[in-house]
């Protein structure tokens, strides 16, 4: 499975950028190959400055080892090693029309120390940050979500729609990051899903993400915009940095463990404004973001 | 000493903001009258866009009632009941040749269910964050902050000198916040140091802040300054970002026990970049302020 695994997020990876070149037009994604001292690496792909993206990452890793000892107390477990790869994006548009998006899907082993598989998981996931609502646009994101969802099991799709309102959510404000989609984890071999289940349906939810966010952008790129719903972009975007620096797990995971920082920390946007007390006039667009992110909705 | 205390950061509030909107010349300091709805309140007062300082807030708080319970497990107490003020502060210049500072005052009461005192103590500190480094001003800051300690012992200065390296420094970059300056908590009463000693100790250090930061504003806010230097500023400020809300555990404990977010979250600069993998050019003034921020200097 590692194998299969790791080849799908290698294509992936080149699939998703080659696509993101051709929307943006201009610039293009920057590699950086990347090895971890203690075993495994990476490969970073960032693109900054573009036409339609301002700054974004789609990062491939694989990292191996022993399980570091934060995550051992984590899984009560003691001496293992483990095995983790994964593809992260987060993607920054210039165009305040055009929502941020991120995913994730990654694969977990663990072994003891003859080197036998004691654990084994799939997890990942893909939502959307507007800054501006379209509503369609958020029934298509959801839709494309749930047809992926659905072609595995009719359960799927309320369960990982609600993990994802509750996980991708800033406490501190009373408010969503954004309008969610799916999130999923420890998707482990069970009466139902085999091994080879999880496979599909992690990487039929990975196929599903350029169709689930890039008629979003061509539809929306070319909107004009004013200097004031730029600021609005940027002030939301600092409530982005509150949540992946605050709340979010693998970043505080990976800042804590050595992780490498550059590559955590690509998914923060490029330029971001904080304001004291910042409230958006009533009856506005503006408004009416932040009464959907702070009650969430079911979109399909 | 509550009464005493609170006496003093309100003068010293109106003091500090006098001063700053006296220097700025063009913005003055709005204010906010907050209550907390478990007990107590506080006094936030900002500045915005103004001609030297480009955000920052002056604010003062008491607060009291039962001691929250992620407090009762930190101080290992049952049912404890308490009260705490201080005054804490953050100025943002708009003139990258302008440092950053911060300040923080404050004394913490804690009692048993019978109203008795079983512990109170004094805390607090004061640090410098330059984008440009003139070591000029940051001998001038210590060697301020070290005479205010002077007067009351020759200990304090180099322990809570290296306290301050210790404590605003960014693990995951490996280097500091900023130059540092002070940092002292449970100031409690010992055989060398009754409660009214910390009073002066603490209120001495207080009063030397203005001393220590406005004469370096003054040399600096008129000098000129590029976008690229600009930009810096704006990167480094992203630095900021990430130890408060990743690292500092006073912002943290705020966001987490339901702190008033606004009073709390004015410490994020106002405008802020990240660039992936951004490094300064070798030999440059940028580099030689990050050599310093990874090997803090005795400046005194």
């Amino acid at each position: 499975m590692k194998e299969q695994f790791v080849a799908y997020i290698r294509a992936l990876q080149e699939t998703i950028t080659t696509k993101i070149e051709a929307i943006d037009g201009t610039a293009s994604f920057k590699e950086d190959l990347w090895k971890r001292p203690e075993g495994g690496g990476g490969l970073t792909k960032v693109i900054e400055n573009g036409a339609v993206f301002e700054k974004g990452g789609v990062n491939i890793s694989e990292v191996s080892g022993k399980l570091p000892e934060s995550m051992q107390q984590y899984f009560g477990v003691k001496e293992a090693n483990f095995f983790a790869c994964g593809l992260s994006l987060v993607l920054h548009p210039v165009n305040p029309m055009v929502p941020t998006v991120h995913a994730n899907w990654r694969y977990f082993e663990m072994y003891d120390q003859q080197g036998a598989i004691i654990d084994q998981w799939f997890g990942g996931g893909q939502d959307l940050t507007p800054y501006y609502l379209f509503e369609q646009d958020a029934v298509h994101f959801h839709q494309t979500c749930k047809t992926a969802c659905d072609m595995h099991s009719p359960l799927f799709y309320p369960k990982y729609k609600a993990r994802c309102d509750d996980y991708f959510y800033n406490d501190h404000r009373g408010e969503g990051r954004g309008i969610g989609g799916l999130f999923f984890d420890y998707c482990r071999i069970s009466d139902d899903m085999q091994l080879e289940d999880w496979y599909c349906f992690v990487t039929q939810v990975g196929n599903s993400f350029l169709d689930a966010y890039t008629p979003i952008v061509e539809k929306r790129k070319q909107l004009p915009f004013t200097e004031k719903q730029r600021e609005w972009q940027e002030i939301r975007r600092g409530r982005y940095v509150e949540f992946n620096l605050v709340h979010d797990k693998g970043t505080l995971f990976g800042l804590k463990t050595n992780g490498r920082i550059e590559s955590i920390l690509m998914s923060l946007p490029p330029r971001v404004q904080w304001r004291y007390n910042h409230q958006p006039e009533a009856n506005s667009e503006e408004e009416k973001l932040i009464n959907v992110l702070k009650n969430p909705i079911n979109w399909v």
